[in-house]
């Protein structure tokens, strides 16, 4: 059995440049042909993010490929518009023993009201219990899936007893539009216009994202971040 | 703890019926005004359905409520197009102690290969197996949850340890045109032209819910099955 | 030959009320079974609203008909998400010899740089210029339409020479999310959280359907509109 | 003023192999990681074609850039699901006298009852009177829109004039499976599952943009086209 905090995101593939924005954009204006590749699209991309103009963001696309907890997984795949999937299936596939612990930085006591929830970090004792607790409820689940396996009963049947904190892969296809709105939801941030409270498994996922989107499109990240990290 | 082998599927508001489909389509041709009530529309509705005009079957509205194992939950879920969900939380919600087990009708043995399984029932030992392990697996990991609850551990960190038996309840609302394609997709018929092999469990929430939309669009339901249950 | 300057807006059929809101709402946090049907639900709106929990404001669909010239017709199908559409053919009919012709309300005269226009009414002359060169232009187009029908060529291809200023009638489906975002963007509000320019002729399309959605569902029309008019 | 027949259809960017089809699949069964960058993919790509399992075409995407009438771009932009669009604006730029005319190989005259009509050429002086009397309205309608913008019309009013034969200029961004799905109804291919009778005009554009997909994925190409021209 292995027991990991963190989360896998590799960028895999994408066609996604800030000047494909601004050349959806322009054939709305003056016209696709006559785009002139180094003219400076600050200026034109901000405008387009500020009001809200979507859809020159939708002309491009990145793959990644996911490594997270089920409990993940779920949330992640809510978004519908503009995200396509291919998941590990555990129906043709016997799962691996690796499943979600949280480490140190990860706040396990929730205080406050349901919409504004605050975490503390927990006691010692605390964060001593969760790794005691989440050790032994992976590795009976697990026992009990191999026995089951090993009498020949169907991996589709015998999953059931799998915890949701077992990791599972996945590809995820979106562009930057639908990109941006994920993050708006999936990430917390001060600056943002909308507050968000995402659970923290699956902001550490959309952070990594973040961190490829930054450096695959610079200018629509920072309007992105300067208009209130809403998405156009 | 609660063991079930059943889905819950109830019809919670509709906004369905196969004039609907008619008033649609003839807003193409002869103007939606001029729509005669009384005539007949199996014709037009058959015609629609077997040269694949899907639009006519979208304005409509299907909204059901569904308890159902999380890994059921997790396969509709994929269906994006034309779906809507709101689905219990895990992080505001302390989840209730009820599972998934199969009973005798779910054969629990499969051969031959992906793509083309086949089941079997199973012996009556694999029979027992399965509820004395899915029953063991269930009660450890609760403890588990209730024990990281009772500690003040947050109800989404908790979670993880919850097997995906455990069920969920969501809404789901959807149109006639993409029930119709999760329909092809998530049961097994041998009328269809494009055969599929549906999980049994999802297929069950699948037959409960044609079971109401036959009800409801008796004749749009018919040129469903005459037509090789694809959706148009 | 008829002139029209206004546009039909009629809500065909609903399935759409504030209190669905809440009970798709309440199955995330308390479950749906335990929903009191009496319980007010101004405050739980106005939460989902301003937190951006949108998924709760789908269950439920409205169906429109709408009769608008095609040049709107044409902005109005560029929403995608979460909307379906049947529109009146001109392969299957023969079109009809109605026109759209500004009023003395619709401003004629753009000043101001793209993305910032402003309009003002015009002069009595321009006023008179654009009733005769519409008049002239539409007869024209359709004389020439009619005589080669009259030939015998297809309604597919004589309708070529059509003008975009020609009424057009088409059913539109959305639910209460897909059609704030709709509104968020097709009209021009000065308390808009995100300012928009929308052409006059589809905000007249818009503000008939803001008026039917605030008869059907007043709460989460108040709180849409209490928060800045974004979509949630 | 110029008459066009043709349709331009650029290729504008893509990032669509018939290995990532593979790849995408794989993750479900064998894993990301463990894929074999040589191995054959014909089979694989045949089978998932055959049965229907589309979200592995999905994780590709081809920008178009598609010059067209606008009645073309109004059927096209009806596709929604997997679509992304970006079109020139009657209302920001002043549009270009640049009309739609068949020529000889565009057949004029239409038989048979809708949903099976049939096409014959036309007699030479059924030609004669289409290039005539497009020739003719064309260049009235666009007098009269030169006419108003010269007298201080807003563009987005004076366009209300132009016919649905002039050509407007758009990106669409689309992927595999939206690609194919598009194919499958507006082309017409007597090997085709499900007959389509689409517009000469949108067929045009359609062949134009399955000879580049074509050419990028050979083995999906080939598996649409064996498996009935249906999108999975």
């Amino acid at each position: 059995m292995e027991l990991r905090s963190d989360m896998t995101v590799k960028l895999m593939k994408h066609n996604a440049r800030d000047a494909d924005v601004a050349t959806a954009a322009r054939v709305s204006t003056i016209g696709a042909e006559s785009m002139e590749p180094g003219k400076p699209v600050e200026g034109l991309i901000n405008y387009l993010m500020r009001d809200r103009h979507g859809s020159p963001f939708e002309h491009n696309s990145l793959t990644f490929y996911i490594e997270a907890p089920v409990m993940v997984a779920r949330e992640f795949m809510r978004h519908r518009a503009g995200w396509s999937y291919n998941e590990e299936s555990g129906r043709y596939r016997e799962l691996q023993p690796v499943f979600y612990t949280p480490d140190h930085s990860r706040p396990l006591v929730q205080v406050g009201r349901p919409g504004a929830y605050l975490f503390e970090p927990g006691s010692p004792a605390q964060q001593r219990l969760v790794t005691r607790e989440f050790r032994s409820a992976y590795l009976w689940a697990y026992e009990h899936y191999t026995l089951m396996l090993s009498r020949g009963i169907a991996r589709e049947v015998a999953r059931s007893v799998l915890p949701v904190g077992i990791y599972t892969s996945f590809y995820a296809t979106c562009n930057a539009r639908s990109l941006m709105h994920f993050l708006s939801l999936r990430t917390r941030d001060e600056k943002s216009a909308f507050p968000s409270f995402p659970q923290r498994e699956i902001e550490m996922v959309a952070q990594a994202m973040e961190n490829k989107f930054r450096t695959l499109m610079p200018i629509t990240h920072e309007a992105f971040a300067r208009n209130g990290r809403v998405a156009p």
